[in-house]
């Protein structure tokens, strides 16, 4: 396999001296209704906003081609040791089916280790909603709360969000979830005061069984346990999701122990345990196996070698693009959709802590510009919000939408001869157009530019495998453009010193008087 | 007064000629115990972490005074027409008490009038939380939820999370409060289904009285109303707060209108009426007299002619500096304090919204960068998840953090010899030493560059008045960038394009083949 530099790639420097023109200059109907890849489960991604010509795209294809970008994902899939920093395997995949070879480490055939691992997320769940397994004070669970933070926390919890509205609706039994993730004491005790000791499980997720804040909050849990009822016995209030060989694994302070390894990363991690157990107990285990299925398939459908085929190698392609030719450095989430609010928080760590580094994979610093500003909020606040510069700002955004032609929840009003999901699909069109076209007008204040490119992810319903289509879709995404910029999209050193710094802060910063004073104006 | 484009400023071309530092050159213990400036309520800016000299203070001194600032400022007090575009006095400062001259519209004494509909939400959210306000069918308030959208919603929407924490643990009566906003079907259906119609009071926000989200989602509210309970008369459920001659101000379908005026600007309206009737009925009046206090005093301390006595004026310039001199496109907005979860939203509308422009206060282009784009959530969650890409990615991201001494509930517990609390402040300063300091290393993935600049906002504990300062040091730092990069950051026609064409999609989009191509696709 090669790897080089994306400068180094002669398909990056045609791409570079290919004629540019604006979508301004480019969208068509015709575009409009071509442009599109599918990826799975009904879930299309369009691209006729974007400034790319059908010359661009056999650039794209030039390049993916030299940086040999699918069978660089097929031998991630293989079990390559493609997290060089940390001399890792990359097994996320491997957690929602296997579309590789076997991958077998240490004599563990893995596929069959997560399989393992899910079946007993399948049994304790159905314990869970069936009142089987019960409290230390003989009740069943009513209410069940993560701790964990960082890639235990964001997704799951965008996901658990994500769904609520859609099993309420299909009328699957819900037990609410809750989460705890800073280490701010207001995060557990807000959200305890709230709750009903003897009825609420926790799950305490840590690969590493050592996460300052979330062995703090485990604590927290605990005294608020025995203060609420003494007769509580806490241990039996908490699972663990964490690695076998972590000081959590074993401990009696948990009652049961899922397993994770350090093939799969934090933020690749929603659908290994670390979102199996929450998800399961607060939907069914049939619903997380449904988001398994849809991300199962989107991972098969980035396998295609036809940029124009493969629907995460072509947004991965467009955003490079974006990035390293037309030179924007941040790109907007808008997903027109309420359950989708935290889904851009998820995508933010997911794509910002891949793919913010500035050494390729070899440790080598890089020359060009690497993984984007991510941010966004849901359609249509943000209309209302932060649009004005988008649409009028002296920088440009590129966006990537998200929109479903059915609500979540199938209770609609019709005022004025439309429901407000067509009323929410009218807006969606509507920017993407205004966006794209711009208008002009005599006063400069009123004139719209254009040549804002966009693309759109959409499909009919915003159900369990079309979310898990959409969660595979971006992960790929993210995983191709750190194949392009040469990265290892897969370890995080810059949130080290950090960590290091805290430590030496709490242990009273002896010697470092800048550190003291900043700690001493608190 | 003079007007006229940044750079055309005489102290402009010299600030951009002043010999640059970073701050890992720059950074001492005497500068974090000096660089510090007062704000109000003990709200204190300190900027020893940004690449700020003594001569480069002088600079922006120098550009204050050229560009009239604090003058500027005073007129728009006194009641001048800043907001150029649509020909409108500026007045939100006047919510939270008088500064300047009487400001008399049309015979008006604005002051008078927005201290009568201050009077009207302290009358009224008494008889609510005294129960002498009863419901349709004779029951108290129970649930408070706003219907709004953009101003209407993200920034009392953030204030009440801000607060609803403190409230309890200072045993405040606390009536729970949601928000409905996007016109998504799920977003109303979702919020209902968890509330008893019969105990639920709505507030309608919209100031024209034809926001196109907020009345759908009225609609959706009266239906629901009805469908619960027939008996139920949904007009004595809802009140309005709106404009004077807007069509809500009359209607028959609200018990109660309160009033705001075209001189508070959606995005400055959360201490009118628009965040006064939720805030004072979730937690009492005081609490929101105490936020319009803080927030008054910051007003005044915005006064300040010195640049190094006035945290929001030197918090523009330092901003401007960033943005238009070291040209960065963005900011992050990092609160260590869980009370502030959605502030950063609500800077990011304040500040995009206002600021996302690209033609000045007379209407015609500038040459220059203006508004950056805004992002942020709460560390320590961020410090897992994109603090990566702040840490060693390519881009250099400029940042805000924000952090108390004490947290809000006061339920804390000790691990390993110190609080969550205490954790939760080592790992604010660890960050800002780490970025401004970073730390070398022989490999380069373990390599942090530093020279990351941040400023810091801290105070003792978030409380309502803490709260109201750090609103309107933000509202009066735009404000000053506004009058910097000599805009107008009171009008949004950024947002029209977008409207005009989702209305023409609900028609059919007759003759628009664009939008009906992708109207199709859903």
């Amino acid at each position: 396999m090669k790897y080089i530099n994306l400068t180094e790639a002669s398909a990056f420097k045609a791409l570079e001296s290919s004629p540019q023109i604006g979508s301004k200059d480019l969208l068509t109907k015709e575009r409009i209704q071509t442009c599109s890849v599918p990826s799975a489960r009904g879930v299309t991604y369009n691209y006729a906003a974007m400034p790319v010509t059908e010359e661009i795209l056999k650039h794209f294809q030039a390049l993916s081609d030299e940086l040999q970008l699918t069978e660089k994902y097929q031998i991630l899939l293989d079990g390559a040791v493609m997290n060089t920093g940390e001399k890792r395997l990359v097994l996320h995949h491997l957690t929602r089916g296997q579309i590789g070879k076997n991958v077998v480490v240490d004599g563990e055939n893995k596929g069959e280790f997560y399989k393992k691992e899910l079946s007993k997320v399948r049994t304790f769940s159905k314990e869970v909603r069936s009142k089987t397994f019960l409290l230390s004070t003989g009740k069943p669970v009513a209410h069940v709360v993560q701790i964990g933070i960082g890639g235990s926390d964001l997704g799951p919890r965008a996901l658990y969000l994500a769904l609520k509205d859609w099993a309420e609706t299909e009328g699957k039994e819900h037990i609410p979830a809750s989460f705890i993730s800073n280490v701010d004491p207001d995060d557990p005790s807000g959200i305890l005061s709230a709750l009903d000791a003897e009825e609420t499980l926790f799950i305490l997720v840590s690969k590493s069984g050592t996460t300052l804040e979330t062995l703090t909050n485990q604590r927290f849990v605990e005294a608020w346990l025995k203060k609420r009822n003494p007769s509580i016995d806490p241990s039996k209030h908490v699972v663990a999701v964490t690695s076998k060989s972590s000081p959590l694994a074993k401990s009696s302070e948990v009652s049961k122990s899922f397993f994770i390894d350090d093939y799969v990363g934090g933020r690749y991690s929603s659908t290994s345990a670390v979102g199996g157990v929450i998800l399961s107990i607060a939907f069914g285990f049939e619903v997380f196996e449904g988001l398994l299925k849809g991300a199962h398939e989107a991972d098969k459908a980035a396998l295609h070698p036809h940029v124009k085929e493969n629907a995460a190698l072509l947004d991965a392609l467009i955003g490079v693009y974006l990035r390293n030719v037309l030179h924007y450095p941040t790109t907007a989430i808008l997903p027109y959709s309420q359950g989708l609010s935290r889904f851009p928080a998820h995508l933010q760590q997911l794509d910002m802590e891949s793919n913010g580094k500035q050494v390729n994979r070899d440790g080598m610093p890089v020359s060009y510009p690497t993984g984007p500003i991510i941010f966004g909020e849901p359609g249509t606040n943000g209309q209302h919000s932060f649009y004005q510069l988008l649409h009028q700002g002296t920088d440009i955004v590129p966006l990537q939408f998200i929109g479903f032609s059915e609500s979540q929840r199938k209770d609609d009003i019709d005022v004025e001869n439309s429901t407000s999901q067509d009323k929410l699909v009218a807006n969606l069109v509507a920017q993407i157009v205004a966006f794209a076209l711009g208008k002009d007008d005599k006063n400069p204040n009123k004139r719209f530019e254009g040549n804002r490119p966009s693309s759109l992810l959409h499909a009919k319903r915003l159900t369990p495998e079309v979310l898990g289509t959409l969660l595979a879709h971006y992960e790929n995404k993210v995983m191709f453009q750190g194949f392009i910029w040469n990265l290892n999209s897969f370890d995080q050193e810059g949130v080290q010193l950090g960590k290091v710094l805290a430590t030496k802060v709490l242990q009273g910063a002896e010697g470092d008087e800048i550190l003291q004073a900043y700690r001493n104006l608190f």
